[in-house]
């Protein structure tokens, strides 16, 4: 292990300008217009691989952006480590509120700023530079295989397909993912629970034209009224979603899990300050803790509808738009509960209307065990670099894929995030402490080590 | 009238001709972008006027856009009309639904397409040509005073200050407005009453930035979702606006009226046909030609916020918009409106958000009392050349400035509007029929003729 983290320390410097040259690249996978960049970033991450060590590395094409893959056979007997990891990031707007540019990386404080920086570029490239160093300190204990892809934020659809069509190249016996976050770097937690996920856009239309307000005002409905009428329509007055069936397969946590999770630090008056809010809302009966994990949401990510520009335009617009997602819990099928946000929507959908609804993607909720080898090689290595037994988190964020996994190859993932929900990902100014990147880097040998001795 | 008359059918293809220069010019007053064509256009109405035999005309500056004036005395002791009209447009967005560039006029099935085609170059440009037509021919009955301006579409500021400082320079003894429409070409009307109009800006925000959905939906409020309610929480399910004394000064119209109203032909048929809709919606217990004027309306104009872009992104976000519009009608007080409005929305802005609630412009409502000498004149000027005596009717649009006219220069307008609501103002495909173009020209003489005979 020694050899190991010498290694580490000695090459930090290079890690990180090989991180910030990774960050350069603007590999949005929402947007069609980046999509040569997006390729250019496989390019880098495969070009990292085989600088690692890593054999038969390739770019396997599919309908969408491509997937990175490369493998470290060193006993067919030793156990298997799957690595996956995304090398897409969510669309960078609004830029406006970026304090230097999403695409050209600043090191401040401590943290390094850049669209991707913790999620997940930078934690995806600890699993490489890792790698790396048990590699070239001939130290890895088993077997390992990456799986790197790029549509992780628009749904990962054909990473399912490649999956299904690839069951014997990815055989394994767990599943290594840093895409998540931990309570604090003083309180280090495993993500053991992450929430599933409907995402739907709703086009609501009206009259066949923009109208003058004026002129049809007061006779002719608008699809903007509409819209929020609909969308008030979603919740009730205890926040309890209103769609027909929704919480019918809702898996309800234990008394005592729930007594476990709010033994968890959590502080709401820094929480509301680092927010800038007043108050908080969650859904009747419920902490701010367990409103973010435990319990379903129904949000409104982006609305638009007539004049948004500058001034004022007395329009009565034809159409609104919503793009709305559901984040789901255990036992929450993400299929069924778009069937039933549409029926709902067809159902509110006043006569004066005509809607459509267009599913964008799903995922399913997962839940990890803490008994398992895998969980217990993660807590111990965590232990070792942090000093402390990390707290078994259940988030409220979504990996599709780690349900796909799970049904589809048989295979629990272990979520070794390093990540802090400080980080802001998906929003501006999104970043990565330097301690954390390269704590993780020092962290996940000993996962390595811990679970090649144990299973 | 003969050799004016004569004049004008001589000269049709060229008044044409000059009117398609006029609307190549994007005089869009509501964005700072094409304040160089908006200056560009004043001097083309400057000209215009010039070469008709105005005197005096003038491009008076003013803290926005200029207004163009100019007269013609003909003798101190005949009576003077003051002609009002605006050469500033709406911004012609969305540009994707226009079937020919708004700013490059296409003449199709005897309708002139372009944006300001009706709402007003076209309209205002008849007067030009036929005050041109009475000086050419030595027709001219009366004085006449002309204040063209161009930030009639963003609520006419700088010409109320224009107004209390020119009143001597305006002396009149009625004002003339084309810039309204008629039933139908089949059917004349004169516009005998205005709503009113309250404009404002709501910026709702919630957390200081924006947030990942999964890591803080559920406990963190979100504000578009707080917006929608909001907006849901304007009217009730009888169509009623619930903003606290929104309807106390609401001038109930007397049963005559509204039984004379209900006699103007209307199919609510093709009216529902026209428009694409299956269904109208009108406060209960009003027909849809009250609903769209002699009733207030609460209208969104436009919102958004969040991720309007392509694909999906799972943002909570940290601020939502909405531009909202109040129709009044008489007797409704927009600045008091404002006022309530603002208020109603503080009520109701959930202890989660804060609100920043921002006034574009208002406008007063009006009436025009049908015994006057000038609505006769009118009257009787549309019967000669239409053959039908107009009905008088309310219209659901606002003319801001005819209520300041009213208090500043104690005068009433007239409102000899030409345009049809198939005009498409405001929208998409903007058009102006030729036949209402060249029927204005010949229609404006005859009004002088009356207007000066009986004055």
């Amino acid at each position: 292990m020694d050899s190991t983290n010498q290694y580490i320390q000695a090459n930090k410097d290079r890690f990180l300008e090989e991180l910030i040259e990774l960050l350069k690249i603007p590999s949005v996978s929402a947007d069609p217009a980046y999509d040569q960049e997006v390729a250019a970033c496989a390019e880098v991450v495969k070009d990292a691989m085989e600088e690692a060590g890593v054999d038969h590395v390739e770019i396997c094409p599919t309908a969408g952006h491509p997937i990175v893959y490369g493998e470290k056979i060193v006993d067919e007997n030793l156990p298997t480590v799957l690595v996956y990891g995304h090398y897409d990031v969510q669309p960078a707007d609004p830029l406006e509120l970026w304090d230097s540019p999403p695409f050209d990386p600043v090191i401040k404080n401590e943290k390094i700023y850049a669209r991707g920086a913790a999620d997940d570029k930078g934690q995806m490239f600890m699993h490489v530079k890792a790698v790396e160093a048990m590699i070239a300190t001939s130290a890895l204990p088993c077997n390992v295989k990456f799986m790197i892809e790029g549509e992780e934020e628009v749904g990962s659809e054909n990473l399912g397909i490649f999956v299904a069509e690839n069951k014997e190249k990815l055989k394994a016996d767990v599943i290594l993912i840093s895409d998540t976050s931990m309570l604090s770097n003083e309180n280090p937690s495993i993500t053991v629970g992450l929430r599933g996920l409907s995402y739907v856009e709703i086009e609501l239309t009206g009259p066949n034209r923009d109208l003058h307000s004026g002129v049809y005002g007061g006779a002719v409905d608008n699809p903007i009224n509409a819209l929020s009428e609909m969308i008030a329509k979603m919740k009730d007055e205890h926040g309890h979603i209103t769609v027909d069936g929704f919480y019918d397969d809702v898996e309800e946590v234990s008394k005592a899990d729930r007594e476990a999770m709010a033994r968890a630090p959590f502080d709401i008056q820094s929480y509301k300050e680092h927010l800038g809010i007043n108050a908080t809302k969650v859904e009747n009966g419920f902490s701010e803790m367990e409103g973010a994990s435990i319990r379903p949401t129904l949000d409104v990510n982006g609305m638009w509808g007539g004049y948004t520009g500058e001034g004022a335009k007395t329009v009565l617009p034809s159409k609104a738009y919503a793009k709305i997602s559901m984040r789901l819990v255990p036992n929450q099928d993400p299929e069924k509960i778009t069937e039933l946000f549409t029926e709902y929507v067809q159902k509110i959908t006043p006569s004066t209307m005509s809607v459509k609804v267009t599913p964008h993607h799903g995922g399913q909720p997962a839940v990890t065990p803490t008994d398992s080898v895998a969980y217990q090689a993660a807590s111990k290595a965590i232990e070792t670099t942090y000093g402390k037994t990390p707290i078994p988190l259940r988030s409220g964020g979504s990996i599709p894929i780690v349900a796909l996994f799970e049904s589809e190859l048989g295979l629990k993932s272990i979520l070794l995030g390093f990540g802090l929900d400080s980080d802001a990902i998906h929003s501006p100014n999104e970043s990565y402490g330097l301690f954390n990147f390269f704590k993780g880097i020092e962290t996940i040998p000993h996962f390595f080590k811990n679970f090649a001795a144990n299973s």
